[in-house]
């Protein structure tokens, strides 16, 4: 059976939605998704940057993020035909473990949690596919990286690239 | 350059000290490692098994355990010549996270905690070592596995065995 790994942020878990929401209320901003096409919050707002970093230093900032769309129908599927593992660089933000665990256990408790890998440098993943938001990931990885569409890779090339979710499924059954 | 990656438990963390002390002082008993060998302390006591995995499910449990003699000196060593990752089994008890975390930054903070993986199954691993004193992760496992000696596996044959960090350096210097 063949190995998926699947990176969590932008990728199972919609991060930008409530990222925007409280660095708009927090600075009466209204940046939009939009906005970030190409780019990063941080790079948009460099004098801020500490502090749209600090919200992800929160233990609870990650455990009611949105799930990306189809995410889990398409996961469960590929289930029954691919080995699953989530793996995500959880060591940039270690008070996020517990968060991330508990989400993951919430929203994708079909998995078997002795396939959650939190990590820093992807390159110790040992799998066929990662799919992934970060191109940073694909450097040192042995299989094949898919690029998982997102505001701030638009404009990445040479890599496969899935748009959605929809696109995964196709790429895979 | 080549990787070694490093089980936590009983390999640079000597865990059974702690566990019997905690374990003889609750339960009136003076159970030493030497009646470990060949078994487990849930083994020896059955009707105890929930009481003594229960300990590790303390949040704390696992900060202040003691570092395996020479694990510091050599693994300094060998990250001169090989890429060292940490790979521990923590989401066997998903409390540990920040214990283990604070733990290894505590003793190894020479390391890049990059290199930290907290995951389950290890063969998700990517490297050509691993140091590990649980022989079931050596089943999938794509490169060279290593028995680290622990009481509990002393009867484990048809290994490549080291029976402490000094043997570790000899292996690989």
């Amino acid at each position: 059976m063949k190995r998926i790994a699947i990176d969590m942020d932008e990728v199972v878990v919609d991060f930008n939605p409530k990222h925007l929401r409280v660095f708009n209320r927090d600075y009466n901003e209204n940046i939009t998704v939009k906005d970030l096409m190409g780019t990063h919050l941080q790079a948009l707002r460099p004098h801020l940057k500490n502090e749209i970093i600090g919200y992800l230093n929160d233990p609870t900032f990650f455990r009611d993020l949105d799930v990306m769309k189809d995410s889990q129908e398409v996961i469960k599927e590929l289930s029954e035909h691919y080995e699953i593992f989530i793996t995500t660089a959880a060591m940039e933000f270690p008070s996020s473990f517990t968060a991330k665990y508990e989400w993951l256990k919430e929203h994708f408790g079909f998995l078997n949690d002795m396939n959650f890998v939190f990590c820093g440098d992807k390159s110790i993943i040992h799998a066929d596919y990662l799919i992934d938001d970060n191109v940073r990931h694909f450097q040192r990885f042995a299989g094949q990286g898919i690029l998982f569409t997102s505001p701030h890779n638009i404009n990445e090339t040479g890599y496969v690239r899935v748009d959605n979710w929809l696109e995964v499924r196709n790429y895979f059954l």
